[in-house]
């Protein structure tokens, strides 16, 4: 009965080329798109926050997705772009110092006040890009995904659930130390739900069928559980992880006929 | 050069008999919408925040401009829903008590981390409630109402520009006092802001053509200006409430062959 420290994110996937590729593709479309202009002081805090945030696997996951069912990156460009505004906004709040808070041990450029309101202007930031994305011909894909992204950032079994799970499991002095279930039931809704998210998105506007995109929805979750175990000091060979690794690559199966080795790549650790 | 203080919103117009039957509709949406399920902890302060929150014009213009261009309510019910939400949301975050800013005087049912979770979690339900309000033939209408509201609640000349202004104007003792030309500056991209977003979705959905649309932008950007300044302290014959309403007035001379009298109510104040 032992409690675990969450770290910061242990990510060696992000070595592999396929990773940095469609991280890199994200990046650009985001920086391209988020210009630093007038008023400099809600465009500046905006920028920093969202390129100094954590870098996760759940961007790109959702273009390797778009890819594999035979789409071109391109099409998901702006739902991998909002997914990252989505948790750059989360982490943003997750650090904010509340009076009901302990304060949190991470440097902070901007104050509280300011810190809020970047974060809310985020979230709404990634909704516009998504609703802009469409040509006209998409739009129908374009809401599914929204749906996806809403459900799985908001309440509901999502990342609005895992914080309230944090919160509740977090010792009183603020460091997140938990007990293995309690770190089970956070990274199911937190990263298990995100990933499975992206993995849907890139499906859905990759132009996946349904059953390529529920069958993406799972190996999604399973790479979420596998990353978030990782980044709460499991190692590579505990059970739960070694699990989830071989159940992602059950649902890879369905793929055979596709070019599945890049996209094995996210279950790298 | 005197100063100004904020007072809850005086809004006399909410007494007519058309903006409380278009409020009772979405309330009542909302509620059928919003049940208090399972988990309780997420679900409750939700509900409790949403409909807390003070009333605003916002959602019933939203519904009376539908009307107005000849559609019908429920067409315009969902958007006026998610206009509600994010009214509500950043009415939460702005009175979380952070550390640097002064503790705010209302009372808080809910701890801040408990209040700042639900309001990241209204955001996207609302979007969400937009995304999945389409039958299939209106996603184009849903996505450009989407821009919309993502550009009048988030950053670049919305709603977080204006709370930005009040955090630099407020004084050091946190009473929300300024000066005329700062609440003016606060007002537009506020109330003025946020009124002509929900005059312009209403007059999307209801299937309005463009230069109505534009005509709408104008009349509601107004009649937040009006309900703003009064909002403020601001008589009803003040010189620049006076003329925001003889603006408005002005632009529903265009809907001549429309019947006006039922949103007229909206510049009574």
């Amino acid at each position: 009965n032992t409690k675990l420290k969450s770290t910061t994110l242990r990510m060696s996937m992000t070595q592999t080329p396929y990773w940095a590729s469609l991280h890199a593709d994200i990046e650009a479309h985001l920086k391209q798109t988020i210009t630093i202009k007038e008023p400099l002081v809600v465009f500046e805090p905006m920028h920093h926050l969202i390129f100094t945030a954590p870098k996760t696997t759940v961007p790109a996951l959702c273009l390797a997705t778009c890819e594999l069912v035979g789409g071109q990156r391109h099409q998901a460009i702006s739902a991998a772009s909002a997914l990252l505004l989505m948790e750059a906004a989360t982490y943003t709040h997750e650090h904010l110092p509340l009076t009901d808070r302990p304060r949190p041990m991470i440097n902070h450029v901007y104050g509280p006040n300011m810190e809020l309101l970047t974060g809310d202007g985020i979230v709404p930031f990634g909704f516009e890009l998504l609703a802009r994305s469409d040509g006209g011909e998409n739009s129908e894909r374009i809401l599914k995904v929204m749906v996806e992204i809403s459900r799985a950032v908001g309440s509901g079994g999502g990342v609005i659930d895992a914080q309230y799970g944090k919160i509740l499991y977090s010792g009183s002095d603020g460091e997140e130390k938990c007990h293995v279930e309690e770190i089970r039931h956070v990274v199911e809704k937190y990263e298990g739900r995100l990933h499975s998210c992206g993995a849907v998105c890139g499906g859905v506007l990759g132009g996946g069928c349904e059953e390529e995109i529920e069958r993406l929805r799972k190996f999604g979750y399973y790479v979420g559980i596998i990353q978030g175990m990782i980044k709460w000091g499991f190692k590579e060979d505990h059970k739960e992880v070694v699990e989830a690794r071989n159940l992602a690559i059950q649902e890879l199966k369905f793929f055979k006929d596709k070019e599945v080795d890049a996209i094995k790549t996210f279950l790298n650790i």
